[in-house]
């Protein structure tokens, strides 16, 4: 049994963790920390929990934390993991950062996009990031994993194929994705109430996101030239889910066959990713609470334009399930081990 | 025109007052008060205003409020209207309290169920209950009126004809009520997050709702006899609606027609209240953004019980539709100046 | 390995059964089956399944379900499965009935019920009502089981203790429960549009509802007096789950404390059914996609009434859940094998 | 009092003209034709007009519906006012087309687009394409309007002011909208249950679909280059709203100043279309069940790209509002008459 805890169990991310953890045969939990629910029974705070779990919430005491587990996931607002991964390397313990404070490798980068300090430069080469589909061997001996961003994961899995192989102008890509309100996180505020949400759809910050850096991060250090994109985020009044409609221009002399051959060869031994057979298209809730990806691939003869719909679920894919994906790996289980519940239809 | 202005008029009964007002052909709006958004224009914080309203919101400033209106509408939590109101009285102005600090006649009711004292006893009898479908004759030469809570509403237009003719066992009233998010109002709360509410369903304060003693007032004050009332109030993952489902035992030889006559003679002349005819079932959303009431009445012969379906807006007539139509009464206009809007469907 | 065949496998019941199917350690699925989408690849019709299962649907062939299988589901329509049923008995193999059928005890009833012949009369005492919570032992060697209705097991579930301990007026009790969309099936319909039903509530059936039959039989053979009830069912704009608000009066000297001890003894074993301390209230959601059942319960003082909220996931503990429960206690499996996942918040 | 008949009342355009003409001072409804439910009461086909209306709906009968009628909505699918058309033109009777079949000019575009003959090709050039904010002159004094769709309308508005300056490369559009599911119409279809779309979001006919023709149409003739579009629909589990998401390279050495200069001089005394201050973006919510169009216009200077949003209801400046505002025109009212309703918020 690997013996697991979660630093900030009390968000949407340490909720959909537990969901995975939990009925996981191979996983013992053993600190879920909050600070402001130390004390309180988890099935209290979580009365969908009832009956699956029997243990508190503990303040976080690091050393402890630390010294009593393999694998810690560490489920903080970006800034908050630096300390306490530096802290941790001091221990025999392997790290999973749901945050956003390892996954960009240029320290300016992350600064100006984040508005903090790196505190923990040295570390920031030992952190892998936790793409398998990019980086499973690295992962499989990584002690720290920066798990990827949701929008930015739904946007990696759509793209790299055609950047990798260059079939697209690495500059004519445009990111108009859809999601879920989880994606905002569990903090009460008025814009994100049912009333203000309901029968609504709105985009935020299109031009500022701070995900830009890190698609083009990853796509550029995939592709032999230089890669910018334009990303629009927009909300839909559901709970959770990304859809992410994808434009590029495609390069002379590529075919649809060709796309679509890459895109199927990149993913053919996935066990989260599915490329759809020519004229299927996802559905957004047809990966909801898996760790699913589903791809649809078009050519548009009349514009000259790849069309990529990619869907995953942003606690899933997106976070929590391919955290555990991630861990699966890093402790030599079969991938799909926890994750092979089937997304709820209807 | 009539000068109207809104104490509190950034939360949701706020809002609703705006959306029927400014179209109001009577109507002329001086003074919106707000303690957080004083200075802001009125569209920049009502986005879907844009267009129709060309008015800052200002610090509340009482002497200024009552001189400049005829009207004033008050929009603000319990225990905040009842030092307003005594000012106002030395104004020559009136006044709809939306709410509830003047719907209870029993002081000792009203401490208990508010836990707040009465700080204007001898407003009290002053203020008419503003339930034009009882109280019409009196509402027309009111200069305060306390109007009815939205479950209230929903309960009595339900209930009155049946109690008032003595049709059901007072004992045996059990209303089961469905609400609209927007009834729990717009402060910023985890368990009003459309993440926290969509896809489910659930009571709140089964026992202890505050809107009984309300409710048992205003049927009491119609029945020769004591009524007592079972009332649990539910939470439906939309915007707004109030659906009632209300049971009693019918007294002996009471007839299915004897009930329904009672219904249709108490409404017939009724602008708003629609009884529907045998068969036909209310949908909450037919009365979606309007002031109307829609009942079913019938009589489940296997167990001797009435069943009345009552449907109303929260926000219409459960709460600002329901103030417009008392000022057009105080003010001599006809009952449906401003208040002809169409239901949305779909 | 136990070989488990669907008939009807193409409605919301028959894809739920495939959700738990797939993952259960111990099934092997043989036929789907499917009159309108035989031939058909089980992914492309369910694409929500891809990835997860490789079968295609077929033709109904009873005689080739029947003897390949151990065990068969039927999901269709009321009316159809005694014919099959009928036949099924002359094969080794376990059936379990997910329709209406072989309910009611009481063949008149049915038919009346119904508006059909109980083609199978001999069939129907055979049949074990497949309600493990009253009926376990029975099951554990049945051959056929009769699965219950949705809103039958919530309410059950939700009144079974206090009628066996004869806590309340057995002629007082009145069932207020609410519903998500999928219990009325995926037949197309105007009715069920998405445009029809989002942002709206409304009652169906109030005084006609077919499961009133159903419920009293179960009450009924559980209690020494006459049980009726008063049953309303309710459409919530949601896809899944059941709601029950269930009122009934106490009887003369019954405590709260006396009613808490019988549910949590009535339960304290049973795998899926929870009762919430003493100020906890069930949210519909906290159940969903699962088999679990919550239920609260409470003595309203001041009215002297029994309130009790039950919750369950209609085509959890309401159809497949619980007849996959149902399969793992004929198969001497432990009861949560492929029934342990946990309910998706948000 | 203009005569005005509806020919289709029974989808949601003429539910929602209905919604619009019967407040509407200067309209006296004549004729409310339907096939399928000629002879019933309106009001029992629509509940949600109880109290407002009290018509029923009548056989087409053409010549009496031409005769009594000086105005006449169409509300039939695209291929069935042809012939109605024609027939109208030998009587004095205005004709507004809410459906397809008159909008496209070129008769081979229009035939290849959707499937049928233009059978009344010499009423083509008669026919205004009814968007008042490029054609206001011409609706004036036009006999008959061809409504334009809902996405092309979104497009349209967002698009015009950029294109009609020529500040960005025509060949660079990409419009990526996302749909209410109203749009969809009001047909049973498995699609379209609530229980499908709940949760959910869905792109559909990425390449394929109609409307493209009819925006690029538009977009030609305001344009000295030839506009190529690429248009992707999607679908929000929403009753109605449409927001449309723009892209489109700048041309070399235009500002965002210049471009927010030709936004809002080019609507600057339009009634229903408002350009948002920078920093303000639309919420599709914010015009519902109103004529209003809501745009932000921006311009990413890190990829040299305009985005535009653009917000309207599918229903209201989509469809029947627009057909009002043409309406008022054409007989020469005040363009807001029976269009001053406010969105409904929450």
């Amino acid at each position: 049994m690997i013996k697991v805890s979660i630093i900030g169990a009390t968000g949407y991310t340490g909720s959909e963790l537990l969901r995975y953890l939990i009925p996981h045969q191979d996983v013992e939990l053993i600190h879920l920390t909050s600070r402001s629910h130390a004390g309180t029974q988890v099935t209290s705070y979580y009365p969908f929990l009832t009956g699956s779990i029997d243990l508190k919430f503990t303040e976080l005491k690091p050393d402890a934390v630390f010294t009593d587990s393999d694998l810690v996931f560490i489920c903080l607002p970006h800034g908050h993991s630096m300390e306490l991964s530096a802290l941790a390397s001091t221990f025999d313990v392997k790290v999973i950062d749901l945050g956003a404070d390892f996954r960009l490798k240029n320290i300016d980068v992350y600064e100006e996009t984040y508005k903090v300090e790196q505190a923990a430069p040295n570390l920031l080469k030992e952190f892998v990031y936790g793409l398998p589909e990019k980086y499973r061997e690295d992962i499989k001996n990584a002690q720290y994993i920066a798990n990827p961003g949701c929008f930015v994961t739904s946007a990696l899995l759509g793209l790299l194929p055609a950047v990798v192989h260059a079939l697209i102008d690495p500059q004519s890509i445009i990111i108009d994705s859809k999601t879920g309100v989880s994606g905002a996180g569990r903090s009460a505020s008025v814009d994100k109430l049912l009333t203000e949400l309901t029968g609504n759809f709105k985009a935020y910050n299109p031009l500022l996101h701070r995900h830009i850096p890190e698609i083009e991060q990853e796509l550029n250090s995939a592709s032999e030239h230089t890669v910018q994109v334009q990303f629009t985020p927009h909300l839909i009044p559901v709970e959770r889910g990304i859809f992410s409609t994808i434009y590029a221009s495609v390069e002379d002399g590529i075919t649809e066959r060709d796309i679509i051959d890459s895109y199927k060869s990149a993913y053919q031994h996935e066990p989260f990713v599915h490329v759809l057979d020519k004229g299927e298209l996802p559905q957004m809730k047809h990966v909801s609470g898996t760790n699913n990806c589903q791809l649809s691939v078009q050519l548009d003869e009349r514009t000259g334009r790849l069309i990529v719909l990619s869907i995953i679920d942003n606690l899933g894919k997106g976070a929590a399930g391919q955290a555990v994906q991630n861990m699966n790996i890093m402790f030599g289980l079969p991938e799909k081990t926890g994750l092979a519940a089937i997304a709820m239809m209807p």
